[in-house]
């Protein structure tokens, strides 16, 4: 199988919400230019249409016109809509021997059947979500989680390249997701215990601000104390990560569990505290507002 | 208040476990030479007595041969009895102007009650427990989080700086303990989620150690994923620290909370988790063999 290379793969984009946007300018400036690209709102295409990009009315036009097909939209029914749909959806239209990437974090299950189903047309898929959030689209320096065939993997290394930095094969179809999926359980109960300990360290009378120095330099440290708990500390909850998303994750995270027989106590307790969150008001928030779910539990205002 | 510098001062030491053997020897070779020890088994001790120092028969003796007396013991009640017995304890034989230094884990309330007694003998007394765990503590390299008058941290800086790197003044007794039980209850969470992360991607049939280095690049980083999902691959229970000194440290932080008023659902389940650890055997596991009880409570063999 040949390399997807710049210049001479037509490349195909859906969904161009905050990462995708990013992602695909990334990859327009590595020379993978005039895209053929879909998203539901097409004023957010605006500025991807001013680099080059060519806008068209269902995601199956853009399969037409790509070899290689990248989507990122929000839940697994817009994957199963944008990809699956008999009639508009990228299976209807795309031709042979070519490539969809879903990068949205979905379900491993869906996976596997847009695997076999692009299979069915000599096509081929890979489920390759990432981590990393806005920031790591922002600066092309995404971890990519990827699915599928070894050899499909291989062929599209230059284009994930464009967008990420990490990139790792982790087995057949479903496997990239599994892999996110392990990911969003490490760090959704890592993010209670940043807002418990900042909680306990406000609520003890210390400068909350020491508290982070001292933990931070030895066995308390973690990605999430580092990025999280100063916004925490001033009240900043915009979104890296919104929380309506991290749920979605984490409903999969879950039912993927129950269906393999494995109690998660502490994936159960975080989905909890964020379905409470939401119902707080808080969807849009960053991942970070936990922090207002515990607050409540305890009638801190 | 002047420094307590090595060859001028006479250092007293309590608790010579993997801790304290470390932090001593550290402190004889920057030049706090003959120390006076005391700890409850003496063979325990020889190592130390080979470097110099001298072995007396109670705590009492070794205030009344110390300017500064450090202690490092196991509970609560072993602080409360080496410290505060009157027959025999710290206390009873300390000298004006001399400076307690309990370096134990142990209760914010104690702390406050160590710093009253010892200003009641002219005396004073830091809280300053430490993290770092045994690697930490041989390599000099531990966090500490001092509680008490700033002006006696500052004349023990010296002696600090021979067993730790971050040295942090966390304002007044008890504050010190505050800080750690801040630190515990960041650690205690986060590892449940690098056992379930794990379990999840064994369960899913991923390559573990694959997904470790997947995740490992983002944001579900970690201290804990990065020192002791390793260790879970090779099933490698050791302790770097003790299950049962971390319940201890659990233990407390739940009980001040709760005196605050505090609720800490996360918390409180990895309290769960850890007695369910013990109870099936893994006392004297380290922290890493959480793994056992998930794997239990999944019937996983």
């Amino acid at each position: 199988m040949k390399q997807f290379l710049p210049g001479t793969t037509r490349l195909g984009f859906i969904g161009t919400g905050v990462m995708g946007k990013s992602m695909l300018t990334h990859c327009i400036n590595k020379g993978y230019v005039n895209p053929t690209i879909y998203t539901r709102t097409k004023e957010k295409a605006q500025p991807l249409i001013d680099l080059g990009a060519k806008f068209v009315e269902t995601p199956r036009e853009v399969a037409q016109n790509s070899d290689v097909i990248i989507c990122i939209v929000g839940y697994p029914k817009d994957v199963r809509q944008v990809i699956l749909d008999e009639k508009d959806g990228v299976i209807s239209g795309i031709g042979k021997g070519s490539v969809i990437i879903d990068m949205t974090t979905s379900e491993p299950s869906l996976a596997r059947e847009i695997s076999e189903k692009a299979a069915e047309k000599g096509a081929h898929s890979l489920d390759a979500p990432v981590s990393g959030g806005d920031i790591g689209a922002r600066n092309g320096t995404l971890t990519v989680m990827a699915g599928g065939e070894e050899e499909v993997f291989s062929a599209v290394q230059p284009l994930l390249a464009s967008m990420g930095k990490a990139l790792n094969y982790m087995g057949p179809a479903g496997n990239g997701q599994h892999t996110k999926m392990s990911n969003q359980i490490l760090i959704a109960t890592c993010m209670i215990g940043v807002v418990e300990g900042l909680l306990y360290a406000q609520k003890a009378g210390l400068d909350v601000e020491k508290v982070l120095t001292a933990v931070s330099a030895g066995a308390a440290n973690s990605f999430s104390l580092q990025s999280y708990a100063p916004r925490i500390l001033k009240r900043d909850f915009n979104p890296g990560f919104y929380v309506e998303h991290f749920v979605k994750d984490m409903g999969i995270a879950l039912k993927e569990s129950e269906e393999m027989g494995l109690n998660l106590p502490g994936l159960k307790l975080a989905k909890q505290l964020y379905d409470q969150l939401i119902e707080q008001g808080g969807a849009k928030y960053g991942t970070q507002a936990l922090i207002l779910a515990l607050e409540k539990l305890n009638n801190i205002q």
